[in-house]
């Protein structure tokens, strides 16, 4: 498989030395508008042979079987509609597209096509999170009652999307991807500072059927760095902290029992546990390693990658209607099923 | 000043301990519908001449100057009327009343009778807040930019009130004390699980003049004790967590560069922090030694204590504008200011 | 059981607390010089007949079965003597005595008389070392290969003792008591500022057969509190930090693989954890509960308590040497066995 | 200057990427006896002309300038004898050499020559070390009281040397570098399990005049990573963490009130902290950057570098004395000043 990449800022470079570390694939070329970037790519892999500031020469070389597009959100779009439409397979960086219309356009594309799309939502591809999947996929927190996650820090602030289009994929794709279900409603609230309209502090709220409640922070404007995701249920509860260096997940086997006496309460707080906390080994190899396989096996054997196009839809969809929220000043949004 | 106290659960007993150990205080009076509370006490402070299931013999007792109450919130609103009407001065547990209606009653029947009423909103007394409100005082943190708290455990479920009611009054009373500010609008999420319609998860936002945002994350079902609060501004921000043992404030003296270039991420992970932190020492006092002096003093010196019925108000109609958002669905509650 | 209490320090109303919670169990008598600790003693304890500052109203009181002794340590010897004389059971405040002669002359004369020795190592008593003790009687950590605990904090300078008799007699009892056997062979570390001949700081190595491995570090002088024991075996190693407020045992599920091949380091790095982290519920019950209670059995029962007067001695034994080795600047001491 | 490196297994590599990013510094050579390590790093530098499995190539080449040691201890010796003797400035790997007697020649024969010799004590160029360094020369922590470092986590067991030659270099180089003066009089303990006659785990305790002490623990058989160091003082307080990711320094501005009566304790528990704690910003640039600069300037500037050979041989002393120590059994080694 012959690779193209578009885009060689922070996150191309990563891309690139994955995809070059498979075997039975090859990074051909390599395009970006800026030309230091191309020498600096040229300095790492002088093997490349094409580096070009054309995404063209990429997206309509005959000898390219698959386009990596790791440009700014707003160009997702066109860059990908043509790569599909000359025969490209597709590995977009998240978010999958600007708007929802956009991402169904692809979808429906790559169909008529018969190509892969995929959609680099690397937490996806963690230890950490194939761990968490495994535990609620056998049962064992019971029924799902939250879903509450964090991801603050003093981020790099961008200057073409909002703190949601930037941070959220992360943890709006764990969501979709542990809850197996789309929310009914949305609800967000934002803020910008510094004379902006990009808010720069947000939270999100997802409502499903059955009590089930989701719920994201995200904040570039924090001093402090947090990525701590909570998963409760009826048996069970998780929490998983992305900062700790080796117990990522952590299983606390508690339940609730409704005591009725509020004087009680006293004991309560003294026997604060009710059961054991076990921590289970983690698979530490980079996602990045697990992702780039993914997408030369889905292509290999035709068939629907992990985190495929319809998996970046949806999150697309998250994402837009938290947007919508906030700019109707936190009105709730109602999801198509 | 003798004073009687109505109630004797968990918290009853440490306002006693606390007024019986002021200089000038006497606790003359104790009334609980429970008998072996009454006996509890009794073997506790055998000095205490009246142990009374009926609340009326302290309510309407004319040896009687300040009464203490400390009973399920829906029974705050009657006690309170009775001991105001009787001329006794009223020391409420938080929250102040049920309801907004009730809480503004309540005042007016107070100034009518020139009496003080006190509210127990502990937090507002500890070290810790004290110490932020100085610093945001002195102007450390400039422009304030949000205020975020989390206040979460595998706590006792009420059957009377939901989780705002009962967890979330600390953090209203800290934000409302810091921000100095009213919020124009707020809006709630929560939900209920275990077939009650009491919700033990709850998301609170606050919306307030000049990009300023509150919000609130309270939560009797989570594995770990969390009870954090980043207070943010365009200079410092600070992280209050109550439960570290000493070092419960970090002020960390940061301030965000706009950056343009994307390119410049990677300096912006691996420099992370851009200034000093700073925990300052903090007075570990119990804040009940120095509520239930404030309250004598307000009390001998005929004006209104720190946290006055107004504060109480104040803080009742969040609680109220929540609730109300979360039996609309999460929709937008505008306050009158 | 009647019982009397000679010394209300810091510890002595905890002890009293305990005892007089006790079924079957009565305190009739406290003694202490400071006429203002026994002011305060009854103030909290009115039903207490004897407060007196002369110990011999109660060592030789007919009506009292056993004494309890929390006094410093140079007075347990000869109190103790005189106790155990008048046919007394005796409770003694930790470390037994003041030297290894000491404990064996009460140890002799309560066999003499048929009476029980009980020393107060509390935390033998406390859930975390009742569960550490159990894993290691299953055999889940399998060959031990050393103990390492660490208690500093800025603490309080004594004036009578140095920091191995004040702190140390907690990690060693612990030691003891979870090793199963006495070392061959010590030696100590200190070091004396503030220009007294107290040791503020010391270390302590403990040498056991089969490259067994004890090691204590106490220390006044640290700007943290660090409550830290490692216990290592072939098969798995627990971390236990009392400071955590629940999660206080950790036990992981690792091992050591014998790497030849110097090149494989950076694999190791990377993955780092090899098992899962076991964090059982620990049982938060005061541990002063369980140990009066145990004292009160062991009387009732005419057997040896858990913590009897060898265990005691065992302890001494260890601090004796350790003292020795640091008059000696650090020279090795050999026990005999 | 022309840079030959001598050994690459895993630090090797990070060696060369850090000369070869140094402007006027050229890696021309890299021997290695293990042909696929040159293999490796042909791929990451096409441009070093020689790669060769004979030291012998670099070691007599004429045209280098400097030789970069980074192979087992043992070989240190022989090979910067051999560098030194055909007129090559000298980067050691760390520990300088095996015994005292090693270092001595090297310092000697380097002085006779008027070459340069660096060793590679990395963690003196870190921005922790060197902002700890800062104020203990502004005299903020007054006089020093102790030095107290651990090391520990599951490592790599090495084959050749024990934890003390592994790891210990780390701190003592640390300890040298803060402390100003050598200590007089060395003990260690150590025991090696896994039938090798390898420390795994080992104590070293290190005496100076004025009551100061030095302890270390390192240790390659511990569940978690560990590497604390506390820095105390009559002044103030330093706990330099190196896993915190950005707050490695905190300064706490606490001293010790001596109180006399044993009564007070139960306050000094409560008032926990007596000042503030600082965390300074830390200059997180890597330190090999700042270790490959000092070589080059020091060999330009016809200076010492920072951690010179006489550095080394400092640190070598100790080690060799805690080794000393342990082969008879703890015994105090006393250090000719």
């Amino acid at each position: 498989m012959k690779i193209g990449v578009i885009g060689c800022g922070y996150w191309g470079p990563n891309l690139i030395r994955n995809f070059a570390a498979l075997d039975d694939v090859e990074v051909v070329a390599v395009a970006d508008v800026r030309k230091e970037r191309l020498d600096f790519i040229a300095r790492l892999y002088p093997s490349i042979q094409t580096l070009t500031t054309e995404a063209n020469d990429i997206l309509r070389s005959p000898e390219i079987d698959a386009v990596v597009i790791s440009t700014p959100v707003s160009s997702h779009f066109p860059l990908g509609k043509e790569a599909l439409a000359n025969g490209k397979h597709l590995f977009m960086e998240k978010p999958f597209t600007a708007t929802v219309e956009e991402s169904e356009t692809l979808i429906e594309l790559a169909e008529k096509k018969n190509l892969r799309i995929m959609v680099d939502h690397t937490f996806i591809y963690t230890g950490a999170v194939q761990t968490i999947k495994r535990i609620i996929d056998e049962g064992q927190l019971g029924e799902l009652y939250y879903f509450d996650s964090v991801r603050v820090n003093l981020g790099l602030f961008q200057h073409d999307v909002n703190v949601i289009w930037d941070l959220a994929p992360h943890d709006v794709s764990i969501m979709e991807y542990l809850l197996e279900q789309p929310p009914r409603a949305i609800s967000a609230t934002g803020v910008a500072h510094f004379d902006t309209n990009i808010e720069n502090i947000a939270y999100i709220s997802t409502y499903y059927d059955n009590n089930l409640l989701g719920h994201i922070h995200v904040n570039w404007l924090a001093p402090v760095k947090v990525r701590k995701t909570l998963i409760c249920g009826s048996k069970k509860m998780i929490v998983y902290d992305d900062t700790e260096p080796s117990e990522k997940v952590k299983i606390y086997d508690r339940g609730v029992e409704m005591i009725k006496d509020k004087d009680q309460i006293y004991e309560m707080l003294v026997q604060y546990r009710t059961g054991d906390m076990l921590a289970p080994q983690i698979n530490l190899t980079e996602a990045l390693k697990n992702i780039s396989q993914e997408f030369y096996d889905a292509v290999s054997e035709s068939r629907a990658p992990l985190t495929d196009g319809v998996a970046g839809l949806r999150v697309v969809r998250i994402l837009e209607a938290a947007n919508q929220s906030i700019r109707n000043g936190g009105k709730v949004v109602e999801l198509k099923s």
